[in-house]
C-alpha cells in the first residue's frame, strides 16, 4: 500500500491549487491548516488560506425569509483563525517561488506513514538566486496544539537569503453567495485583542466577534543558524519577522517555524497554554516531534491496515480516505467531526448526521477511543438536544440539531434540516454499536444509556397509534428530495431499532447496578419502559406488496417517476437547477434512503424485498450526495452483485482525490471516506456486528486478488484476508474470538486460520 | 342601517388612535390614507401616518435563511407615499388638539352615506384661543386622483388663527421585527426627485428606490378668505405652507387643502396628470366633489343594500364591511385588492386568493363592472404566472403567485406560499362564477378563457394517474398549519372544477366563435382538452368512509388531535407560539379547508358527509385566521343549523370594528369583510348561482325579525327580503327572472312575489 500522495507543481492552475489547498492540508482533529503556498500566489488567484479549530466557531445571524415562530435566526460557523503559515524565501533579493525565477521544480506530497507534508522546491531567479528547499508541514497527532512548517534550504549560489514570515490576525472567512453549502456572506470573525512580540516569539490574542471564544496563537521561530540581520516588527494586526543569512554555494539553513495553538473552549488560560506547548516543542524540537508522529502513525497503520491487493489506486485512496478521517476527529467533547473535517469551510464547519452513520464504525472497529470523543460530543450537547425537543413541541426527550457546532440547531431550512428528526436514529446507532464492538459499560453507564432513553422518548413523542400501528408523521429522511413525509421506511426502522435497544440496554445495565445515573439524569419510569417496547414492536414498516419493495414513505410510489434520461447532463446536482417543490413531486432520490435502511436494518425484511428495493431505487437515484454510491455498493454486495458493488465502490472512494464532484476546494467529503471503509469491510467483508458477536461473508470482485482489514473486537484485534480462495484470519495476539464466518462459527486464534471463501 | 360609525375622542390611548387611523382611513381603491389625526399627536404616540396607491410598490431583498434553488430573493412592498394630511391650526399661537388646552370636545365620524369623515373639536386653550373646528376629509370615488381635506374653523373669541400645512417626502414604511405579518425591517422607500413649489401649489415627485414607480402628489392649498400673512416655503424634503387670519369672535374661516396623487404604472406623464385633476377640482370646488360622492354612494347603497332587521349592530356592521370594501377595490388593472385594502401595511400590501374566494362574490353580485377590474388584474399577470409555472417545474399552465403586487411571488416560506396551487382554484372560481352571474361574454372571449385553460394546464400538470385516479400530491391547502400533504381535499375539488369548467366553457366560447383569442394566445389542443376532461372525472377525493367525513388530505385523520382545551388562551393564534413542524404534526386547523371545500364545491358529496365534516373540523379548528367563522357559518346554515351559523356570524362581521385580532391597527380584514356578507347572502340566504341560474333557500336566526339583500343577475337587479313567515322577491326593474327558491322555481318580476319561508 503505497502510504503516500503526490502532487508535483504542473502547471499550477487555479483550480488545482485550490484542490490541494484542500487535499494536502494538515491537520489533528483539534486544528487543521489549509495547504496554501507559504509565499502565496500570484495576484487573481483565489486562496482559502485558512485554519480552523475543531468546535471553535463564531455566530452569525440568519434571518428567516418569513420569520416563523421558533425557526432559527443565527447559526455557528468555523472561524478562520490566525493566519500561521505565511512564510516567504528571498534569494538574491527575488521571491522563490514556482510562479518566479527562470527554473522552479519540485512538488508536494503527503507523506502518510510519517504524518508530514512535504514540499520541494529546486529554484533559479533572474538574479544569480539559487536555492533548492525542502517544507515540511506537520500537525502534531501527540501534541494537539503544535503545527510546524521547517525549512531546509540549500544555497546553490552565494547568495544572501531572506526569510521572512507574517503571523497575521487580518484573515476572513469565505463565502460564495452562490451555493448553499457554503457560508453565503463574508464575514471578518476574529477580532484582536492583543499583540505580544518577544523577539522571535509572537502571540496572538483574539476573540471570535459573536461568541465571545478566545483564539491564541503562539509563533516562534527558531532558525539553526545564526542570521547575519535580524529584525520584528508588529502592528495592529499581526507581527513581522525577518532574518538574513549570508550564504556561500552549498550551505544549509534550517528554519523551523513552530505554532501553538489554544483557546477558551479548552484552557482557562489559552494565552498561558499556548505559549507553554510552544515553549516546549520548541525546546524539544522538531526531530523528537517527527519520531513521536512516526510512532503513532506506526501505530495508526497497524491497527487500521486495510488495502486491496491487486487495485494500488484503490488501496492508496482508502489509505489516505481513512488517514483524513484521522486528521479529523475530535480527540475531545469540544469538538466532533465536521462534514469537510478540518481541511475547508464547506457546510461552515458544521457536524451531522454523517458522522455517525458514515464515519463512525470506522473509528468504532480501529480507534475505539477516538469513537468514544465522539460520543462524548454528543453526550455534551444533550442539554441543547433536550432544549431543542421542547422547542419542536415534544414533551419529552432528546432532538439532536442538524448541523451544529456547539449544540444549537443551525439549520436555515427547517424541511431538509430540523425535520431529519434521523438524525437521532443515527446517534443512537453508533451508540449500539459503539458498545457492542467494545463492551464499554463505563461509557454506556456515563453517557450512552442516557442518550438512548432520552432518543427514545423522543419517538415515543413522536409517533402515533393507527389501527394498532405506530407511525410517524411529517419528518424528512435522509433523501432530502423528498421531504416531510408520513412514515419515511428508514426513520421508522430507526426508531424500532432505537426504542428496542433502549430498553434492552437499560435492562441489562440495571442488573449490573449501572443504570443509576441514566435513571437519574432522566427519571424515566416503567411506564415508559412498556411504552418502548409496546411501540417498538408496534412501528409501522411501509412494505408494496405489488412491487415487493420498501416504499421511502407513504406516498412516494404515487408520485411521478423523474426522467433522469432525459435529464440534461448540466442540470445535476439537481438541487443547484430545480425548485424543491419540483423535486418534492417526483420520484427521484438525492441519495439511498430505504437502500440504507436495508444495510443498518437489515433483518427487518426478505433479501427478495431488498433486492427488488435496490434496482428499484438504482433507477431514480442521482446520487447527488457524496453520501450515496457507497450505500448502494455495501447493499449490492450482500446480495451477492458483487460485481456492481465493485463499481459503485471505484467511484465512490477517490471523489477527493479526483475532485469528482467539484468542490473538493472547500474541504474533503469526510463522510464519503467513512463510505469507503464501509463498503470495503461491511460490503465485500460482509462484516456484522451485534450483540451475538462477528459475522462475515467475504466476496471479492474479479478485479481484486483480494483485500484486507484489520479490526478491534471487545480489545482483540482480527485481521481479515480475503483471497481468490480462501479466507484467513487471526487475532494479533494470544486469545480466542469466536466469529460466524459464512454462517458457521470459527474460533479465531493468534494462530491463522484458513477457510475457503464462499 | 346606521351608514355611520362614530368614534368619540374619549381617552384617546394608543391602542384606540391606532385602531382608528385605520378604521377611519379614507380610501377610493387607488388611494388610501390613513386616519391620522392632522396635527399629530403627543410625542411617544405609536403612529403609522402613511398613504398608499395601489399597485405602486417598491422592491425589498429578501435573503433566504438557506438559498435553495428557485426560492424567492425579493419582495414588493405596498409603499408609504408624500405625507398629504399634516395640518395644524393655531389659536393664539397654541395648537388646537384634543391632547392640548383646557377644554376639547369631539370626535370624528364616519358617514358612508356622503363618503367622508368629519372630524369636530372644540377646543379652548391656555391663552385664549377657542375655536370650533369640523374637519371633512373625503377620498374621492369619481374622481380616483383627489383626496380632500377640509377645515371649517370658527372663531369663539378674538383670536389669530394659524393654518399651517406640510406636504412631506421624508416618510418611512412601518416595520415590527416580531410579527410574521409585517415587514421586519424599517425602510425609506421613496426618493425625491423634485420639490416644486408655487404659491398655494407644491408638487412632490418621487420615485420608489428599486422599483422606479414614480408618485407625484400636489397639493392645492384654497383659504376662502384672504389670510393676513401668508408665507410658502420648500426644502430638501417637503413644502410648508402658512395662513395667518385674524379672526373677529364669530368670524369663520374654510380651508380647503386639495390633494392629487399620480403614478407612473397609469400615466405617461404624472406630473401633468397629477396637476390637471388637481387643478380642476380646485376649479369646480368641494361643494361639487361632494355632490358627486354623494351621487355616487346613493346609487352604491341602492345596489347593495343589505341589512338585518333587529340587529342595528350588525345591519351597521356589514354597512362598514361592504363600505371598506368599495373603498379598497382597484378601479383598474395595475392594482387588485389587498389583504388590508389601502388601510394599512400588514401583510405589505400584498393581494392574495382571499379576494377571489372572500371578497370578490360580493363584487360579482352587486357592481360587475369593479370585479371585472380585479380579475382584468389576475389576467394582466398571468404572463407572470406562465413565468411561475415553468420554475416550479411545470411544463406548461399558470400557476398564481401566493402573495404579490406586480405579479411575481413574494412568499418567503414556501410551504405555506407558493405551495398552496389552491390560489389557482380561487381564480378559476371567481372567472367561472363571475360569467356565470354576468354572462359576460367579452370578459370571457378577452380574458377569462385564456385564464381557465392555463390553470386547467396546470392542473394537469401537477397531478399523476394511480390506478385510475387522478392525484395531486405535494401541495398546501388553505389550512397553513398542515403543510405540503397529499390529495388535499380542498385542492383537489379545485383543480376537478376548474378542469370541468375549462372545457365546458371553451366549447361553448367556441361554438359562439369566440373561442380565437384564447386558443391563439394558449395553442391549446384537442388532445389537452380530451386530457381536461379525463382527469377532471377522474380526480380522487378523499372520503373516509368509517367516519363519513372529508379528509383534509391523506394523512390528516392519522394524526394526533390536538387538545384545543389544554391549551392556553395566550396561546393563540398557534402560529406566533408553535413551530410549524409541531402543528404540522397535529389535526389542529388555522381555518375552514375541508369545510370551505363543502361550500365553494357542494354537490360533491352528500349531507350527511358535510355535515360530519363540519362537526368533525368544529372540533379541532382555531379560527386564527379571520377567514374561517364565516366559512363555518355559510356551511352551518345550508346544513340547517342556523342558530350556530348565527353565532358563527356574530363573531366574525365585527372582527375589525371590536378589534377582535388585536391588529386592526395594521389594516382592516378585507376578506373577512368580504365573509360577513357570504354568510347573510350564501349562508341564510342560501344563495347559490351556477349555470343553471340562482337558487335561494334563506333561513332565519331566531335573533332576526329578518334580513335583506340585493343581487344583479344578467342585468337585472333581484331584491331579496326575508322575514319571519314569508320570503319576498322582486325586481328593481320590468322583466322577468326565474329564481329556483328552496328548489321550487319563481318567477320573478317588478311586482313583489311572496313565498312562505321554509
Amino acid at each position: 500500500m503505497k502510504l503516500s500522495i503526490n502532487r508535483p507543481y504542473g502547471s499550477l492552475g487555479q483550480k488545482q491549487l485550490s484542490v490541494e489547498e484542500t487535499l494536502l492540508h494538515n491537520a489533528n482533529g483539534y486544528f487543521g491548516v489549509r495547504a496554501a503556498f507559504e509565499e502565496g500566489y500570484p495576484e487573481g488567484y483565489a486562496t482559502v488560506r485558512g485554519s480552523y479549530l475543531n468546535g471553535v466557531y463564531d455566530i452569525e445571524p440568519m434571518p428567516q425569509a418569513e420569520p416563523l415562530y421558533g425557526l432559527v435566526n443565527e447559526k455557528q460557523t468555523m472561524i478562520n483563525v490566525a493566519e500561521v503559515q505565511s512564510i516567504k524565501v528571498y534569494a538574491a533579493g527575488e521571491l522563490c517561488s514556482p510562479f518566479t525565477g527562470i527554473r522552479h521544480e519540485g512538488g508536494r506530497t503527503l507523506d502518510m506513514s510519517e504524518g508530514v507534508t512535504r514540499r520541494d522546491l529546486a529554484w533559479e531567479g533572474e538574479h544569480g538566486g539559487k536555492v533548492r528547499m525542502t517544507i515540511t508541514r506537520m500537525a502534531s497527532f501527540t501534541r494537539l496544539p503544535i503545527f510546524v512548517v521547517a525549512y531546509r534550504i540549500v544555497a546553490e549560489a552565494e547568495e544572501e537569503i531572506a526569510v521572512v514570515t507574517r503571523h497575521d490576525a487580518d484573515v476572513w472567512n469565505f463565502s460564495d453567495p452562490n451555493d448553499p453549502r457554503l457560508a453565503s456572506t463574508a464575514e471578518r470573525h476574529i477580532l484582536v485583542d492583543d499583540i505580544r512580540q518577544n523577539g522571535r516569539v509572537s502571540t496572538i490574542i483574539t476573540h471570535a466577534c459573536r461568541s465571545g471564544i478566545r483564539v491564541v496563537s503562539s509563533v516562534f521561530e527558531t532558525p539553526d543558524r545564526v542570521p547575519d540581520e535580524e529584525s520584528h516588527h508588529c502592528d495592529a494586526f499581526g507581527a513581522d519577522n525577518r532574518f538574513l543569512f549570508t550564504m556561500k554555494q552549498g550551505d544549509v539553513v534550517g528554519f523551523t517555524h513552530i505554532v501553538s495553538f489554544s483557546d477558551s473552549l479548552r484552557s482557562r488560560d489559552p494565552v498561558d497554554a499556548s505559549f507553554e506547548a510552544g515553549r516546549k516543542a520548541v525546546a524539544d524540537g522538531f526531530p523528537v516531534l517527527l519520531k513521536e508522529q512516526d510512532a503513532y502513525l506506526s501505530k495508526f497503520w497497524e491497527n487500521v491496515d486495510v488495502g486491496v491487493e491487486g487495485d494500488d489506486e484503490l488501496s492508496s485512496a482508502l489509505a489516505f480516505n481513512v488517514y483524513e478521517l484521522l486528521q479529523s476527529a475530535s480527540r475531545d467533547q469540544y469538538g466532533h467531526l465536521g462534514a469537510k473535517g478540518l481541511s475547508g469551510e464547506g457546510y461552515e464547519g458544521h457536524y451531522f448526521w454523517d458522522t455517525e452513520i458514515y464515519v463512525q464504525p470506522f473509528f468504532t472497529l480501529t480507534m475505539p477511543r477516538l469513537s468514544r470523543n465522539l460520543l462524548s460530543y454528543r453526550y455534551a450537547i444533550l442539554p441543547e438536544a433536550r432544549k431543542n425537543a421542547l422547542l419542536l413541541g415534544h414533551e419529552k426527550g432528546a432532538l439532536y440539531p442538524w448541523r451544529t457546532i456547539n449544540g444549537k440547531e443551525c439549520s436555515g431550512f427547517f424541511l431538509s434540516g430540523t425535520a431529519q428528526y434521523h438524525i437521532d436514529g443515527a446517534i443512537a446507532y453508533a451508540v449500539v454499536q459503539y458498545y457492542q464492538v467494545t463492551g464499554d459499560e463505563s461509557f454506556m453507564e456515563e453517557m450512552g444509556l442516557e442518550m438512548l432513553l432520552e432518543i427514545a422518548r423522543l419517538w415515543l413523542d413522536l409517533g402515533v397509534y393507527v389501527d394498532g400501528t405506530f407511525r410517524l408523521n411529517c419528518v424528512t429522511g435522509p433523501d432530502e428530495y423528498t421531504c416531510l413525509v408520513d412514515n419515511n421506511y428508514y426513520t421508522n426502522a430507526s426508531a424500532k431499532y432505537d426504542l428496542w435497544w433502549a430498553v434492552r440496554y437499560y435492562r441489562e445495565m440495571e442488573r449490573k447496578g449501572k443504570a443509576q445515573k441514566a435513571k437519574r439524569n432522566t427519571g424515566i419510569t416503567e411506564e415508559e419502559l412498556s411504552a418502548f417496547s409496546r411501540a417498538s414492536d408496534a412501528v409501522y414498516l411501509p412494505y408494496d406488496e405489488k412491487r415487493d419493495i420498501t416504499p421511502q414513505d407513504d406516498s412516494f410510489l404515487e408520485k411521478k417517476v423523474w426522467d433522469l434520461d432525459a435529464t440534461p447532463k448540466d442540470k445535476f446536482p439537481l438541487l443547484l437547477h430545480y425548485h424543491p417543490l419540483t423535486l418534492y413531486r417526483y420520484q427521484v432520490c438525492k441519495q439511498a434512503d430505504a437502500v440504507l435502511a436495508h444495510f443498518l436494518y437489515e433483518p427487518l425484511v426478505g433479501e427478495s424485498t431488498r433486492y427488488r428495493t435496490f434496482r428499484y431505487y438504482e433507477k431514480i437515484t442521482t446520487h447527488d450526495s457524496s453520501l450515496s454510491k457507497c450505500i448502494f455498493s455495501i447493499v449490492a454486495a450482500k446480495l451477492g452483485l458483487v460485481e456492481e458493488a465493485y463499481a459503485y465502490l471505484g467511484d465512490s472512494a477517490e471523489i477527493d482525490l479526483r475532485d469528482s464532484n467539484k468542490n473538493t476546494k472547500d474541504g474533503i467529503h469526510t463522510a464519503n471516506m467513512g463510505g469507503g471503509y464501509l463498503a470495503l469491510v461491511f460490503g465485500f467483508g460482509g462484516l456484522r456486528v451485534d450483540a451475538a458477536g462477528i459475522r462475515l461473508a467475504p466476496c471479492l470482485p474479479s478485479a481484486w486478488k483480494g483485500y484486507h482489514f484489520t479490526i478491534r473486537y471487545r480489545d482483540k484485534v482480527l485481521r481479515v484476508t480475503v483471497a481468490k480462495k480462501e479466507v484467513v484470519l487471526s487475532l494479533r495476539e494470544s486469545g480466542v474470538l469466536p466469529v460466524s464466518l459464512y454462517d458457521r462459527v470459527v474460533r479465531v486464534t493468534d494462530k491463522p486460520v484458513e477457510v475457503p471463501r464462499c
